[in-house]
């Protein structure tokens, strides 16, 4: 599809245009959201609802001796406390949670409430529920554990290295895809290779190799966790708590509770953003296991400094990369290594980063080898493109420095090595149709790339890849008597998504989004949605919407030919008028028709549910400028901008604000953010005022450039384009410190400390 | 259909069985509705939530000279006041709230907050909003209203007397279809004809004629009207609310508000009853009102005083009839006159009532004339087979007369004029199958007609008739990955349809009805759907959840297809079974296929919309042992068994529940129940403790028998159950009660005053 750049709109023009897929509406949640009224987790109450604690663990590693709940249990107003022994069963099998492998059952019953051992400060050991949070409060302080404390691995060095301390004493190394005898905290080594990288550096003019690290960071969410729970009597188990996946925790507390899925009714309240962090459970096993004891509805919240301790941060990293090329810029070899942190319990994302790594880059000779590594830090969850910022940390800043070496533009020699449409990926898969030489040309093209810079400025550019998956989706639409359709859906709305699933129903139709009115419903109100992550959501459930719609549609023209008395055939729907191909006299509009269904048969109502198999997949790219005080260190982002192929913009606002979102917490991890953590495994800056997320006074406007190269496999052409704009910022920014400074730093955060430190000490 | 009277299990049988459809699940709310979890309209709480208090007339009849709301709006605490002055719009047109015909949409808006008069004392004049009840009643009691008190009408000789107060000075009586020009008390005068009665009276042999009065009763249901609404800075209002019809809430109030339909959203709550008088609304536009002018949720809860003064009673009535009959007990001619309370605007059940008043009779020659007439008492609502009792209770008294004068058996001179299919009703439409010779023959064979009467026992029969409609509704339906399925529904669910409607979707598909979760939904989450009432819920909405499980069901088949890679013509599925008919390899449960779906292109889903034009009506009728004290005159029911042609009982249990709810209903206004109206036209019972219903210490055990004469016009055969019930207590009392003491008595309450001055006066 040939693009056009329009940088007055400040994006690049796919060719094929709709009435309402591409414009603006506001937000059909968006009064709620300002006034206060939207019901999030927290705000959930009903009569006799207990609240709960949660006991956590002091210690980053340590043996449970005994856990004494009497104490806790004799107080009044309390009403149940649990520990892991109220879990049944024996946990085996596998749990799939969405968020990339499936676990272990028993780890995930482990990560809820600890059983033998406590592997991080701030584990789950038991939880209490009283009839008011004071008392919960009080109750967890009179539970009385016996520790056993053990030394703690922070970082995937520290567990690699020999006689590291061990955290699970049957955790055997995979390696290479066999299981081995090997007991260490290595879950899993695996390699992806193409061609022969032996020969390719042999053929490279200059090979640059370096090792990189990354820094534990935290979703930082607004609105932290929650869980309300009620076992009823009868045996059904209702759940309302703020999480990407209602399904998801629906699956997944089933098996854990040994309960029928159905036996569980998850209603997703409004969330306080996820960033792929709110797809796990934490609370809402414990919420159900205090209400089963108690009989009552118990809801329990995390603080900030739960949030932070117990709640799944993404990965740090330690990674080494070796890139080889010819004097005409052609990569002639990469050799990637990635070992991330899992925290307490595996399934780093370490296997997405390493098919991220060299994604952007279609290489004759490539090797990525993957660790797995367990550290006495919470499981890390899924994170915004989660393993790929890392793996790009270390990748996009190798090439850089290639380009360096070469004498050559390095969006130029990225160009020459673009990944494109039947490019085989080191990991294997081909590439479809993807849209990183439009992005890395508009990123050329832009006025921003040739802009003069400042005293102390630097500028530095990167790319990035991330997926995006379909899976199952479900969406019910009815016809109003007013011409307005309402929308039921399952898919959690974090950044926009119900305008622009209502969005691509309103195009079907040929009525204004705001005619639309789309409401997220529970689990036992809607089909099997899978959960709002991996950029699926505008995509797939914005598909099935685009189904029922048609299903509508065809309705809809049936109904006009009853009341016409013509042939079915005969009759369209185009942009929101019903007419006769034969008879000019037949029209009407969708509004009309729908006034006159009550009397002329019924109702018109579709249900859709889909599960696309055909990915497509975004490339992102940054250029960002910086000025760095060459005396304190401080950087400041002097200007931002943030390119993506979205295959096509239903929203462009909220297409914006994604990519906005994802460069500026792109920017916080490389600038500021990290698990700042004591030599006893514990994090000491667990508040929001220690760890130090970016604000709006601390950046200026991010600006955006939109490229459409639409998806084949979708049919508006969308491609999900939540994450690969968090990819590159990390290595943009570093290539922009190494510009202003002369200075390449190796590892995040790159604060001043680290600015002043590399002046100090050359590098 | 041939049915078989099995008077152990006191059902007459219908010759279909099926495998869920007829069995006695417990019901799917069951446990929230014993735990006290379910949540009805008085819980709903939110942060900021203001409560409403309505300002009501003391008068029966007063002209509003001037409100005066200065006071109260200057009260602390208050932060809204309103009155008809917020109404905007000149309330032209007319209103469906699905009781009948359409209402005028002034009458309606005078109804919820009064204009220029107070047409009954309790009519709403102002709404308070404040920060709790407390200061919200201390408000109202500020606001001034200067009334000039006129003279009340309370009865409808009151009212249609020469000279009578006019209550509208506008209403010209309609007579005959023609609009006059005399401004009366009478709505409209109507007559329905047939033959001619003058011959018909002269070929009698013996002549009936006399007078009835019925009193005003209210339908007595435990919750109070409540109603709270958010009129959001969107400009969309949400109303959450005890209704019998959340659509028809929606639509009413979107015409009330001038809002398009759309904007509304109503959540209906759990209901604590509705008998029909939870379909107007009373409530809603003043909470919605007060929260457009604070910006705050609303929140308006009725007392019960509210609840008699000012929610819909229904109809005290006056009646006359003649019948006459030949010697063999041919019915030759019947003329009815029926006079009925509309209360304080025009629209009363008496067209209802005329069509039922002849209904069970094969009449050749017959008239009935309809009086709609307005009285200063609170505007009057449906109330299960609303009109028909005040008839029956004329007509079937009559009948009992006529019987005694040609000295021959009720049932068997019922049984000689019986409607049945082919009869033209004297009203114009033509009977299609009905059941009410089965249900006369099932009640002339039971064990309880001829058994032996005590000393002061009586014994009456009496039949009644009533509809049922069809009209809109949806469902939509999901199938789990365990095998259930979920299912959504707009149908308020007042006495078990969640189960009726799950079960008829059940059976489709082979599943336990267990395995099938209803959920009732807000208007955004479903299609269109009409309200429960009319006895169309089991019969419409378990229509369309029959309808959707076929389209599962034909899912289900083509997957099965698709997997087993064959002719979707050669895969079958019987009773939860899918099944090859050439391989008999091939076979699978349909819990075995869900848990295939994800795997296999995804999940199953359907929504289905009907509008079933063809209606049933069902048949029903009383045996009633009374014991009359001679001296008190109080009565005793020792023995009653309500007989019921319900076409197809799906839930046996809750098909007696409702011939056995309806019975009671009948008994206590037979017997007890009154509007006690003092000189000033005020009730002066407006308690539970004043207004004296049946409870079931004053009560035996209603016997019940189930005669299945399937309806042809639905997929199970069945005929709405919940109204006809209600219609033959009043005569079946008055009959038993002349039965046992030799005196008629022609008004209700029969209560032991009634029956004392009945015996020293002769009757």
């Amino acid at each position: 599809m040939t693009t056009t750049v329009d940088y007055e709109r400040n994006m690049v023009l796919a060719t094929k245009t709709y009435d309402v897929v591409g414009t603006r509406p506001i937000r059909h949640d968006g009064t709620d959201k300002v006034t206060g009224r939207a019901l999030y987790g927290a705000d959930y109450d009903t009569a006799g609802l207990l609240h709960g604690h949660i006991v956590r663990s002091p210690h980053a590693h340590a043996n449970i001796r005994n856990v004494d709940t009497s104490k806790a249990e004799a107080l009044e107003g309390v009403l149940a406390v649990v520990t892991h022994a109220d879990f049944t069963g024996d946990a085996d099998g596998l749990v799939d949670m969405g968020e990339g492998a499936p676990t272990s059952l028993k780890w995930l019953r482990d990560n809820v409430l600890a059983s033998d051992k406590a592997l991080y400060r701030g584990h789950a050991i038991a939880g209490v529920a009283a009839v008011n949070p004071h008392i919960a409060e009080e109750a967890a302080s009179l539970i009385e554990i016996d520790y056993e404390v053990l030394p703690p691995v922070i970082t995937v060095e520290q567990a690699m290295a020999d006689g590291a301390p061990i955290l699970h004493a049957d955790l055997k190394t995979k390696e290479l895809g066999e299981e081995t005898d090997n007991v260490s905290n290595v879950a899993d080594h695996f390699q992806h290779k193409k061609g022969d990288t032996a020969k390719g550096f042999a053929e490279a003019d200059v090979i640059v190799e370096r090792e990189y690290r990354a820094k534990t960071v935290h979703q930082g969410y607004i609105e932290p966790h929650n869980a309300t729970a009620l076992w009823n009597a009868d045996g059904r188990v209702h759940v309302w708590c703020s999480t990407q996946g209602a399904f998801a925790v629906r699956d997944a507390m089933a098996q854990l509770l040994e309960l029928p899925e159905s036996q569980i009714r998850v209603t997703p309240m409004e969330i306080g953003g996820g960033f792929g962090g709110k797809i796990p459970i934490y609370l809402e096993p414990v919420a159900a296991l205090l209400s089963r004891k108690s009989g009552r509805t118990v809801k329990i919240v995390m603080t900030r400094a739960d949030v932070f301790e117990a709640s799944g941060p993404t990965c740090g990293s330690w990674s080494r990369v070796k890139i080889g090329a010819k004097n005409d810029g052609t990569i002639t070899a990469a050799e990637v290594e990635l070992a991330f942190e899992a925290g307490a319990y595996p399934g780093s994302p370490v296997p997405a980063g390493a098919q991220c790594a060299l994604a952007p880059y279609d290489i004759e000779n490539g090797t990525v080898d993957g660790y797995d590594v367990v550290v006495n830090k919470p499981k890390t969850a899924a994170y915004r493109a989660p393993g790929a910022p890392n793996a790009a940390f270390a990748v996009e800043q190798a090439v850089d420095e290639v380009a360096q070496k070469l004498g050559m533009d390095p969006i130029e020699l990225r160009l020459k090595n673009a990944a494109k449409e039947g490019t085989r990926r080191v990991d294997g898969p081909v590439f479809g149709r993807v849209g990183l030489v439009e992005t890395l040309e508009a990123m050329r093209d832009h006025p921003h790339y040739n802009a003069p810079l400042g005293e102390n400025q630097g500028r530095g550019v990167a790319v990035g890849f991330w997926f995006n998956i379909g899976f199952h989706s479900a969406v019910d639409l009815a016809v109003n008597g007013d011409g307005t359709v309402n929308l039921t859906e399952g898919s959690t709305d974090i950044g926009g998504s119900r305008a622009s699933i209502a969005m691509q129903a309103a195009e079907v139709l040929g009525i204004p989004a705001e005619d639309v009115h789309p409401s997220v419903v529970d689990t036992d109100s809607i089909g099997y949605t899978f959960l709002t992550g991996g950029s699926r959501t505008t995509f797939a459930t914005g598909w099935a919407a685009y189904e029922a719609a048609q299903s509508v549609k065809r309705q809809m023209i049936e109904r006009a030919a009853t009341i016409w008395d013509v042939d079915v055939d005969s009759v369209q729907m185009e942009k929101g008028v019903i007419s006769s191909a034969t008879d000019p006299e037949l029209s009407m509009t969708f509004k009309e028709l729908a006034g006159q269904l009550a009397g002329t048969g019924g109702g018109i109502s579709a249900s859709e549910s889909v599960n696309p198999q055909s990915f497509g997949g975004s490339f992102a790219g940054n250029i960002v400028d910086l000025e760095v005080d060459p005396e304190t260190g401080k950087t400041d982002v002097v200007r931002f901008t943030a390119v993506q192929d979205v295959g096509k913009a239903i929203h462009p606002s909220y297409v914006e604000g994604q990519m906005q979102g994802g460069s500026v917490q792109g920017i916080g991890w490389a600038l500021n953010e990290e698990y700042y953590m004591n030599n006893d495994g514990g994090m000491d800056n667990s508040t929001l005022l220690d760890y130090r997320m970016p604000t709006s006074l601390d950046l200026p406007m991010i600006d955006t450039v939109i490229v459409e190269v639409a998806n084949p496999g979708h049919p508006y052409g969308v491609r999900g384009v939540g994450e690969a704009n968090i990819v590159p910022p990390t290595p943009a920014v570093a290539n922009a410190i190494q510009s202003a400074t002369g200075n390449r730093l190796f590892e995040t955060p790159m604060n001043p400390v680290a600015i002043v430190a590399a002046q100090e000490n050359g590098s």
